[in-house]
């Protein structure tokens, strides 16, 4: 299996992640099919369309339908089987394939636009977390709930400490570009799966307005 | 009339019912002129316009200024002809005349990028419901309201369908394609028709958590 | 002090009062840092992205870096300094500050859409007003906190009257160009200050269902 092959075959179990986790996020709700397959595929390839519309360059989906049909086909099977794929132990596996394909993603797409020479150091970062948290954004807003960017969940910054880290390698030590990839995507992956397996959060002291209320009480 | 008057004049009565509906859909809070302008632009020019952005092609409203004109006039002379223009008959009025627009620019959309050859079957049809359905979604957004994906309403199942049929003419018989395009334009609209005039929804067992709501009675 | 250095110090002192002022609106709310980063730098870049896009042209912070580093760095500061700068005296600074920045930034987008000749005269109106409040739309959308539509500040309406303002000159006396634009700045501002001074809003009257709603009392 060439790397090429390697990074196909991850990219397609992020984009079933996404749109799985995306369709198993209404679960409760009652949404039908057409609703179920809007939020699949916004989940999946929302941010990267940002990323691609940002930088003028030539939107992903448009030339590579394999994210918009395994995205569609997932959340179709998602739908029907969401009694059995939102079991505990089902579910979680989605969470930790979603962990890693955030992690790839966002590795990859900071790694893409510092090649691309657009920005550097600072946008190569945003675009990598954009990419990463864009389409989950999008469908929060789209269904009416807290975005992530409200809630103390680590989803977020794993990402941004790992496309930082990145950054500090291409602009650095740019030999050890590959070797840097690899560590960066395992960190993110590691500090996002921690956060799933004990429930870690972003405790109150980390937050703004915390003196505030507590000098109040 | 020929035929580009014709379509001309129906783009025109789709803008004057998208523009309508947006700024009566909040005729109940208290909105400024400003704010029932924006709606009315957004909703009317909202989906074409991220439909062009992904496509890379030029904004289709910075050219043909009609669309914004009459927006603009129609946002205007709702806002003070709410009282006249929400009464019963009125409204139904509108509502008629946006799901033939709807029906029209999505079959539209989904021609138009068939015939660009851009990720034909699948991007085709998405463009299409993006095109149809993208302005509402941002107008919901932006008022705080559930967006039609959490309704149960046949607003965008009639549109997947339209534009469904609309790809399969495309693909497998292609020489039908204008006789193909007033079919789907018609069944859209006529499903949509319908669902106006007889209050048609989702119904219950259409949707995900079904079983498990009716298991846990 | 040339002009262009006058307008980057002026850009630069904007996107403080963005970031700063997005920053503070939700120190009352648990966020995190990352959180506060992504509304600053989304409320200082978001208007102008929206606006670069639609005319496809390069977005505007790929290559002009300092804003994002502004605003990153505002961000940042604002967090940790929110008990100080969340201060009546200072938080009006901000807005004030905030005012001139909307002011500048529409009047600005406004004059270069016109020039680039895109649309005259509705789209250089339209995209000045998306340039001045499309970052702070989309923060609020984000946050899950009525957009500034849904409200009867006068935030909005003074970009209006100063954006057409500005256009009738570039219409009707183009020779009064840079007076025009001195002009139309000045009017934005003072409007948009007086309301911050005197808490101004839009008068019932002026708002939609307000001769219902006293119809029914």
């Amino acid at each position: 299996m060439s790397l090429q092959d390697f990074h196909f075959y991850v990219a397609m179990a992020g984009t079933v992640a996404f749109a799985g986790s995306a369709v198993l996020s209404v679960a409760d709700r009652k949404v039908d099919l057409f609703t179920a397959v809007v939020l699949g595929l916004i989940t999946a390839v929302g941010g990267g369309t940002i990323r691609d519309v940002i930088l003028d360059e030539p939107v992903f989906w448009l030339s590579s339908l394999s994210y918009l049909w395994v995205a569609l086909a997932t959340s179709v099977v998602t739908f029907f089987g969401s009694e059995f794929l939102g079991r505990h132990f089902v579910h979680r596996l989605f969470l930790y394939v979603d962990a890693f394909a955030v992690a790839m993603f966002a590795v990859e797409a900071t790694g893409k636009v510092w090649r691309l020479d657009v920005g550097v150091p600072i946008v190569p970062v945003i675009l990598g977390v954009v990419t990463a948290i864009g389409g989950g954004l999008i469908r929060d807003v789209l269904i009416g709930r807290p975005t992530l960017l409200m809630s103390r969940d680590l989803y977020a910054i794993p990402v941004v400490i790992g496309c930082t880290v990145l950054a500090l390698v291409l602009a650095f030590a740019p030999e050890y570009r590959v070797h840097g990839s690899i560590v960066c995507l395992v960190v993110t992956f590691g500090l996002r799966a921690a956060a799933i397996r004990w429930d870690l959060q972003v405790p109150e002291w980390g937050t703004m307005g915390f003196k505030k209320k507590q000098a109040a009480s």
